[in-house]
């Protein structure tokens, strides 16, 4: 475990974060398996789209003045072609970043850090013809909220006239790049409270709108009902230049409900911006946003921050341990999964990095036509149901046995 | 593929059952893989169950009398222990298996076989001291419903009175075993429609009462909506004399509402009874049993049969193939998942099998109480949703971006 004081060096993570050697699960995979059960496998944990493994695309070397510390991996999602629609392609981009400087440097050392590395970033993806990039939970920050301490409420920005949304602004508008991005807000309006919000950026460079996150953790060391309540923006899909996206904020993958609601909003690409660690939820995570691309007929990309965070001060987690310092290893792993029930591989546990994917949209129609899950969805037989069952005199459906 | 005239042989599929070699994906990655690699694999992809992979039990050989062509898989999950409450193991069993005679046998020999064979695996099933079983879907009776021939309909019996009730009551009583059994439902009091029906046997060889599946798939070969509608049971929990069980039939797997529906209503165990082939929708099935019980806090006991069924007349899949015989294999794969995302090993793709597992219920409200899923669910934000995107006239909540 790193447990190096303040220092959130990659390098000294690599011990915990690859018990495999490799840098991801698919990638130990298909190191360590025969060439004959590499496919088999790779068949029923990543799945196939148009009858093959996800096509991965070769990644031309970057210019020199380009981020050469960023792990870059680059799939095509295709779709069957169609006589009444032309092929509806987007590149997406998710980022998955370890932060900078120490959590013991001046706050304002820390904030002009991140922000000069997400600069390069962004930049890099404006040169790779990205069109809708998404940024990683609050990545404005380390994710300090299993501290408790009120201090690090300071790096909450407004949504318009925030240091962070200004410089993708101009970046949005210099790559004709949708942005979605995830940052501890600032409601100036509303007695200055706080909200965990994803800004959505136009590719013109203007801001379309804000998503706050709807379901909030009381988990562990994910303290972070001290600082922001569920979010009161419902479930909104922002139609963009290059398609209808929406953002379910890190813990909210967990709610079905939260995922059906982007669908039945129009939701082609929904982004999961997430920060989790290792021990917690790694077992989940393959399970839960791909579950929700294969249930509501979207594409999703679930975007993980990489690194172990060290903070100044001790905290407990509730759970008998002794005080200590770090919230542990958050694993990485970003992805993007079809409604077709394929995925990219995942990318590194412990590396920075930059998931290039082209999506066809129309597939999301095409697989609905298939499976007809939203045909056969009796909403209102649920809708009665759910309604039933927010009463205080909820009486639920069980049958007794009269044996007993 | 196993094209043999009529004959369900195991044998005959096992060529493309396994292109690993090995009975089961599981299976494989753990003989292939490294010990150093396997145990990280195991822990990502099985979860960890009380800090472990799910633990395997040893299976006391069988008496003489007792089937020895089955697979037998013995687990246990654990619970926490509690301080104000005692723990509450059951033990479930799941069977997969093949049809017995081939389906061009007269229907009374075909029905007769299988019912000889679910007697000896439900006796095997008692000796090893379940407490509730499951068998799988449809299970009197070959999954006819690709050929859209009504002949297959005489398949069909009465809840009460059937033949294969009145057998499984007898055993149920004989053994102290809670039987589900899933069978094609004649409903004489309504004009014998039919009802994909699963019928919940008490441990005393009483019928507790039943539930119709309620989401009715019209995907490739999987014509059922020619047979039977949507069921109009709702979606009941049953009381039995071993903790609260539910059945989510087949398809409904799909639908996350209805595995919520079933939490809602207090589940602790949903079986997820099942027939499906593997071209289809290997890849997402061993995905959404288990999100669901992450998601509702419960176990599933998700089960598939085994083996490739071949029909005397040849039947189109609307997917422009030519006409065929054969269904494509069902490639069983039977597994346990827990609400902690721990899950057993799947059962083997081509044999019959029983899968027992001792299930400590405490880990449900444990689990519960940790992530918090229903305290921050939000159910009657979504009501209002459901409720409005159920109407004709619904308005998505959509944000245009301003500059397009």
């Amino acid at each position: 475990m790193a447990l190096e004081n303040g220092k959130p060096s990659l390098a000294s993570t690599a011990a915990d974060a690859s018990v495999m050697q490799s840098q991801s699960l698919d990638e130990c995979l298909k190191v360590e398996l025969s060439p004959a059960a590499w496919p088999e496998v790779q068949r029923v944990l990543q799945g196939l789209n148009q009858g093959a493994p996800v096509e991965e695309l070769a990644h031309t070397p970057w210019p020199n003045n380009m981020p050469q510390d960023l792990n870059i991996q680059k799939y095509a999602f295709r779709a069957a072609p169609e006589q009444l629609r032309p092929r509806r392609s987007v590149r997406i981009g998710l980022v998955q970043n370890a932060i900078v400087a120490p959590t013991t440097a001046p706050f304002a050392e820390q904030s002009k850090a991140l922000l000069r590395r997400m600069h390069e970033i962004a930049d890099a993806a404006g040169v790779a013809s990205v069109n809708i990039l998404c940024l990683q939970e609050a990545w404005t920050m380390p994710f300090a909220f299993c501290t408790r301490e009120r201090r690090w409420c300071e790096f909450a920005e407004p949504v318009e006239g925030g240091a962070s949304t200004r410089m993708l602004q101009a970046l949005a508008l210099r790559h004709n790049m949708v942005i979605v991005s995830p940052i501890l807000e600032r409601d100036e309006t509303h007695g200055e409270t706080l909200w965990n919000t994803a800004v959505i950026i136009g590719n013109k460079g203007n801001i379309i709108g804000k998503h706050r996150k709807n379901h909030i953790p009381r988990v562990g060391d994910f303290n972070e009902s001290t600082y922001y309540l569920e979010g009161n923006t419902g479930h909104p899909v922002f139609q963009t230049a290059f398609g209808r996206i929406a953002v379910n904020i890190c813990y909210g993958r967990h709610h079905p409900l939260n995922w059906l609601a982007f669908g039945l909003n129009g939701a082609e690409i929904v982004f999961n911006p997430s920060a989790t660690v290792g021990a917690l939820s790694e077992p989940m995570w393959g399970v839960e946003a791909r579950c929700a691309a294969i249930a509501n007929g979207y594409y999703v990309g679930a975007i993980n921050r990489v690194g172990t965070e060290v903070f100044p001060n001790a905290f407990t987690s509730g759970d008998g341990r002794p005080a200590h310092k770090d919230f542990g290893h958050f694993y990485g792993s970003s992805y993007v999964s079809a409604p077709d029930a394929s995925r990219t591989p995942y990318m590194p546990r412990d590396e920075d990095g930059l998931l290039i994917a082209d999506l066809d949209l129309n597939l999301c129609r095409q697989i609905r036509d298939q499976w007809g899950f939203r045909m056969t969805a009796r909403l209102e037989l649920y809708a009665e149901l759910l309604a039933r069952a927010s009463r205080p005199d909820f009486e639920p459906q069980i049958i007794r046995d009269p044996a007993l």
